[in-house]
């Protein structure tokens, strides 16, 4: 059974380390994973007053129906959640019978300071039980963005994490097929 | 001494009950508090790319440089805090030597489900670490959005809930006196 | 496949009306689904100098290893766990390999003020992320145990929470088979 | 103004590495503070049901009640707070009026993994919320306990972090005045 996988990065940034994570996850996913990054750019705040779904919104929300699984990507900013990747995740509750999220597997990566973005993962981790996402436990990855782990333009360089990556994948495609037996 | 307060909500729509929570607490200020509401609609997610500062931000900026202390109200989204108040301290934690917020007061107040986005506010209290914010710890106000507390427009209609809010005000003066000696 | 479920309390108190919930919960099991009590009066504190296993320890550590899932009760101190659950926690966590824990399924339910223990209920899900329980995420249970839901002696007789407890009792079995394939 | 602080140790072992950042702390206290440490080795779970209070509890309440700050060490078991540590807040927290903890300044420190017990003084910072005490928010203070930083009896023997706590016993010093004005 193939996994379809949508990863989201909660940087804007060009050169984010976050997004490298998430390149060297897509060029080394297990066999019968694919992984699509989504393009978060131009997704503007959740706001019920909106009448017209923005086309971004759109787009974004066809990814994460037609998603198997996720990967959540991001910097930790003030000990929390980067607000690009929690407003993907509060556009994407709001479809009906939480069609979207409900049930599916997920794996949580990041490149931050000295604590690996581990603050903002656990609250990512409480955002999951309302959006009844089904989170791996473990390997988790924590990544230093100032340690030489990564490149000037963000590539992921560190043989260690590049592990911990490909350790994480193998585990979320488990993880994965067991939710959807 | 006065206090000047910035008030930040989480919600961008229009009739939000947690504007409703901050337009009451502006309209009973006790003596010698000024509340001042920022304006969030403009303010785009923080990017540390952009080469130019957005308007909003500067407005926004100039009002956390200003105030001595802070009330953040906001929704709750899928049990953490909404992406708009978040960005906001974002923006404001960039500061050099984190002027604009370093060492100054704040309450929370929210208005949501059932209990009354006190999730989103434990979070919102682990950002105050980094971003050395001094929150009140009580009283807390946990609003109903959907229990007739609120009207049709989001005014705060209900007694209880208004003494509650008007209770924290009093003890953020308090407070906010208490760390500027 | 039958489910063999350990259910522990967090209060010690004999008519706690966390109890009450879990012998609710054991009379009420579905059918394929066994619900044993454990006995944490005289498990002492985790210490890594005691040189010999406590009795109480050794009974509780042999219920963990036969259950195939977890119920966990209890009250919310100070905005957290109570001490008697985590330990209970920490003593199971030190087996070789996390064999009594690693990846068993768990149901969290809880009696407490007007927030229903959800304040613990949350930090218990950051103890599982390392301990490498997976937690239901729906339904979840939160009881109040000062608003006629419970008789004198902790019976719980409130339909609407026992009905509640029904339902994720059926969502645990459903959820330890998932997890057992 | 003289600063008496009580200290707290969330590890019953001898050679705890968390009671040699006590100790530490204890021996290099700033002018015009005094440091006691806690013996919570004989102190039991809380339990309302017992009809007398324990005489190491009502020594560790005495204690509590003639601090004017506290200290909290300890490790991270399961990604959250030590029961021993948790307990003794929980039995401080029930004296009538909240006398002994209200209002209070507080530190914490902690030594443990790669993490330096991040994850649970996160959540101690919570349980403050209720307890109403004021933690520092910097200093932080994250000791490893396993990297060379503490000798074989738990001694705190490395400069970086001994400047770390000092660091802290100053800030607590200066948080507590400021609290009492």
């Amino acid at each position: 059974m193939e996994t379809k996988v949508l990863a989201l990065c909660g940087s804007l940034r060009a050169k984010s380390s976050n997004k490298g994570l998430l390149r060297y996850a897509q060029a080394n996913a297990p066999a019968g994973m694919s992984i699509e990054i989504a393009d978060l750019s131009q997704v503007p705040f959740y706001n019920s007053d909106l009448t017209e779904q923005p086309a971004a919104v759109t787009t974004l929300l066809a990814q994460f129906a037609a998603a198997d699984a996720f990967i959540f990507a991001g910097p930790e900013y003030n000990y929390s959640i980067s607000p690009a990747l929690k407003n993907a995740i509060d556009w994407a509750s709001r479809a009906p019978n939480n069609a979207l999220l409900g049930g599916k597997a997920a794996a949580i990566m990041g490149a931050g300071g000295g604590m690996g973005t581990s603050r903002a993962q656990y609250h990512l981790r409480q955002v999951f039980v309302f959006a009844d996402i089904h989170p791996l436990n473990k390997p988790e990855v924590f990544a230093n963005a100032f340690a030489g782990q990564f490149d000037a333009d963000g590539n992921l360089i560190d043989e260690k994490i590049q592990n911990n990556v490909k350790a994480q994948l193998e585990a979320l495609a488990a993880w994965s097929q067991q939710l959807r037996k």
